[in-house]
């Protein structure tokens, strides 16, 4: 898949799949909401109860700042229409001040749930360094 | 999230996506068609063509066979109604013989479009350590 074709598909979705590492080498998966320009993708902790998996999320970044994300569709009727794309990059954590503010509202904007509650949490802002795509068709 | 209903949640899922362990320490994100019986989940390299990331997630397994995966659904109008099951275990693979052919008619029996069209290569089957999950409510 062509890599502007990647950047609009993952651009579009709603929700992707961010992993990062533990330090036991163990890799978290989580799902998140974000908003993509140009090649930095911006997501944020939000207002969900501030459970272990949302600190692990950020204490692994702080430790290694190499993460990967994946956008798909999966359609379970018409495997013709599945796609999925990749993308690795480097990320690092805005906790808080006017960038932090900035980004949540970049992102509040593509979700109705945050217009009138903006995410609260720190901001995690990830350089795509590569961008991977597989499509059915 | 109490462990037998992540175990319940994961198991009806259509697709979950597969973390990998890349030599150079990056991640490789999947998404996958599988079958859950107990702790062990099943998955195969299907008919798509062989590409690189097929190839990829089975190198990457031979060489550390700790594998995270991913449940979630995700809806856009009702946030009420998110929730993720994580899985980590470890993995071997299955290049071929009775046991390939029993996993593939296992995984196959879930998805109508491998009915006339068993998956063809190569199982990866994964013994879960821990489930892990989240529910909005």
């Amino acid at each position: 898949m062509d890599v502007d074709v990647a950047r609009a598909r993952f651009g579009e979705a709603r929700r992707v799949v961010l992993a990062t590492n533990r330090l036991d080498g163990s890799v978290d998966l989580v799902p998140v909401t974000f908003a993509l320009v140009d090649d930095t993708i911006f997501t944020l902790v939000d207002h969900k109860p501030k459970t272990t998996s949302h600190l692990q999320r950020l204490s692994n970044v702080r430790r290694d700042p190499n993460v990967t994300l994946l956008a798909d569709r999966y359609h379970d009727a018409d495997w013709s229409r599945l796609w999925w794309v990749r993308a690795k990059g480097i990320a690092r954590i805005v906790d808080d001040g006017p960038e932090r503010d900035g980004i949540a509202g970049v992102v509040a904007s593509r979700y109705h749930q945050y217009h009138d509650n903006a995410p609260a949490g720190p901001a995690i802002v990830i350089a795509v360094r590569e961008w991977k795509g597989w499509s059915a068709n």
